[in-house]
């Protein structure tokens, strides 16, 4: 039995292959399940308990800056997105059509909603008469569906979850803002409690959203070096509102359509932060996000385990009424050192251990899971010592994956030095772009990155294009990505 | 303006239009729309957050029962109804079908969930190997469609939200134990936390859910008499499991099924709290889940509306720090009296009024929805008065809608007492029955009334069946639904 589960917790080495890696880990970690549906996973617990810490803290957020949760319908008449030409060109090829129901054969068909712009439109245009119902600022926490060729697990599934704000204003400049606002909320959000980097930028207009004026992003770099596109945020212009007819009668009394935003982040944010902590032992979870952040290991021989058991549950009220969310596993059939290679491979951030001459001296032991620090502590401090090292785990994971980024980010002269950055020195490279798609599309093709996107702070400034020699309009940040 | 706003307020009563007045209500109070898709509503933020405070109340029992949250695919292939006959019969009708998507059409249609079991059937067949892995105890939050006939906001939508727990065990006893704590739990949290009693029962074998063994439901009584199904549990015995093929290794060795449970609620609460609360002057929304639990309206002439306003904004943030959800309307184009109604019409529970008479005193004034009851406090005790007087309208809302349905609950003895319960007297109706299909359809088809549930504890125990005469098999509660 114990040599079962020792079987189980092998998982391929990052270096040999990231892809089995990954798979393992989440796999091991029993974070998901494959379904019998093409390309939908099952969120197990373990997976969707980490979701449920971003919703809480997100919402949190989302309801400081005035936004509302609200619920719109799964299902979007096909003659919707007719309405507005590049959100069907984007979102067609992607789309699944409910046509019977009930018995019967529809009369229009309803697709299962890959987005909500337009049904948030169509509503929209109903509510919004005057400047004194605006802005409107709600968000939807929602399963979508866009049916994907390639599939991986939490990064791209069929269907997803996700928020998706829709935002209505008086003028360009209120929208705009507010799609700055809610760009720079998902970094913060990403770095401060995902402990994720990310680079923040606009995405270049073949990279836009399908129906968006300018889309910008948040990108993190995976320990493979290539990106995730973590979060975002859309300025959408008058494009929906003309759309769907969305006018207002403003403060100069004219009829006005309204400037609207949307910005969304899914349930990838989970695989994200997989790929940027996990090591060759597993998972490695942000604390703010575990599902357990600590578990405790009581040890020892047979004649003081009851003893011992019996002072880890008082630590461990201790511990869940101060907030902290705590598990002991007292299993007596698996081994203390089965149970530490466990947890570490699960990802939980801290490790108590207790044993008979802790117990006499008052003290026990923290382990962590990032540094492998042991720290000894008093028990009277505990949860002082607890919190303490959750904010210094989290700071570790922040600043390690900050340095693996810094090592795998390439300032990039020619194609081939970007395509030695993309194969043997796997990361980001930072080039100067002349602004034309041929040069865009030329880049991808000759060394498989594309652009990321243009960063607001770029390390350094381009001058020439890195495919054409022309003078560089925007200093881009390319890599493959996920 | 202030007219205009006026005249929205205007509500059918409830004595002239029970329909009418529900329709007026959760429109004025902007809880809903009408979506573009046949019976589908837009859950609009007002609505949704009530919604929100369900959620995290049933999450924090839940968790405390020990179980987890996990998300399963929105899309069921139709191979999967086919394996649970009874269950294939009864939601055949009312599903809609995904037959096209990405471009091509589908080998094997895939329907949208109108509910789970076959899903995590078909999950569970692959999680559970050993009596070691029991019992599995998953909840899920999820929409679900069902393409009903008749549709009516927030009671019967196409595409409701709900939660559906999914458990498995080890034998029937346990099952049965979960079946019965989970109904237990849904009576203590519609009572303690909507406010609405409830009466708790086994459903008759006509009623059950499509593959249950035995189902059990709470039934609440709405104000114009006609009953809601609030909540549900069902026993399911090995029926999921031989379909799914769910075995498990026993402690005696042998290959077992396992016995499995379901149990939900929708958003349909969220109805039957408006039809069991609200009156002619609109919603009264029970405190626990109001979104806005306390409304403070300052009050008094222009030369002391600063000063005014200054105190409200301090009380305001003592309010909001104590956790109390409490808004200010200072605006300054609309009168006190019509903030009154407005607040009223909208169901808060406590309206604080703030004048400058009151800030000599170092009082404010604190009116009740549901008495109309004005209790003057001093300020420094703000936060205790408030908490006292949300527990105080809890009570009362629970008191009165306890008392409204003693006084329609009705003993008969006739189908002709019984239509006369349904008709003039709107109400329920215990009756005797013999158990057989027969008789309760004809009941049905004579008084319009349907068999609710058997109630566990039923306030007499009937001896003959209402409709043949022969010796009763059970009390039933029979009333009209929606």
């Amino acid at each position: 039995m114990a040599k079962d589960k020792q079987f189980v917790t092998e998982i391929t080495p990052q270096s040999e292959d990231f892809s089995r890696w990954y798979i393992d880990v989440i796999k091991k970690a029993d974070l998901m399940d494959y379904s019998p549906v093409r390309g939908c996973i099952v969120f197990k617990p373990e997976g969707y308990e980490i979701w449920e810490h971003i919703q809480e803290e997100m919402n949190r957020r989302l309801k400081e800056t005035g936004h509302r949760n609200a619920y719109f319908p799964v299902f979007i008449p096909e003659s919707f997105f007719q309405k507005e030409k590049d959100h069907i060109e984007g979102f067609n090829p992607e789309l699944p059509w409910v046509t019977e129901a009930g018995g019967d054969v529809l009369e229009e068909r309803l697709a299962v909603r890959p987005t909500s712009e337009t049904m948030f439109g169509h509503m929209y245009s109903k509510w919004i008469q005057s400047y004194r119902d605006l802005p409107v600022l709600i968000n939807q926490w929602a399963n979508v569906v866009r049916w994907e060729k390639r599939t991986l697990p939490f990064i791209r599934t069929t269907e997803f979850l996700w928020q998706e704000g829709h935002t209505a204003h008086e003028n360009e400049q209120e929208a705009r803002e507010e799609t700055m606002r809610m760009l720079e909320n998902y970094r913060d959000f990403v770095e401060s409690y995902l402990a994720i980097p990310v680079v923040t930028g606009q995405k270049t207009p073949s990279e836009r959203f399908a129906g968006a004026v300018d889309t910008y992003s948040i990108e993190a770099m995976m320990k493979d070096g290539r990106a995730v596109q973590a979060a975002t945020s859309h300025y959408l212009g008058t494009k929906f509102a003309e759309a769907f007819e969305i006018q207002y009668l403003s403060r100069d009394n004219a009829l006005e359509y309204v400037h609207t935003t949307s910005w969304g982040s899914t349930t990838r944010l989970i695989g994200s932060l997989i790929m940027v902590h996990g090591d060759d032992r597993g998972l490695a979870l942000p604390p703010k996000v575990a599902p357990t952040q600590v578990i405790m290991v009581p040890i020892g021989p047979p004649k003081t385990r009851e003893a011992v058991i019996g002072r880890t549950d008082e630590l461990f009220k201790d511990l869940k009424n101060a907030g902290v969310r705590v598990r002991v596993d007292d299993r007596a059939d698996v081994t203390p050192g089965w149970k530490f290679n466990e947890y570490e491979m699960r990802g939980v951030p801290i490790r108590l251990e207790l044993g008979p001459r802790d117990m006499e001296n008052g003290v026990c032991v923290l382990v962590s899971r990032i540094s492998g620090e042991k720290k000894i502590v008093q028990q009277e401090n505990l949860v002082g010592e607890v919190k303490a090292m959750l904010e210094q785990v989290h700071n570790e994971m922040y600043e390690r994956a900050l340095k693996f980024r810094e090592d795998h980010f390439y300032s990039v002269d020619s194609l081939e030095e970007m395509k030695a950055s993309m194969e043997d020195k796997r990361g980001f490279a930072l080039a100067g772009w002349c602004g034309s798609e041929e040069c865009e599309s030329k880049v991808k093709e000759e060394t498989g990155a594309g652009s990321r996107n243009i960063p607001f702070n770029p390390a350094e400034t381009k001058t020439t294009c890195i495919c054409c020699g022309k003078p560089a309009q925007h200093t881009v940040v390319f890599a493959k990505a996920y």
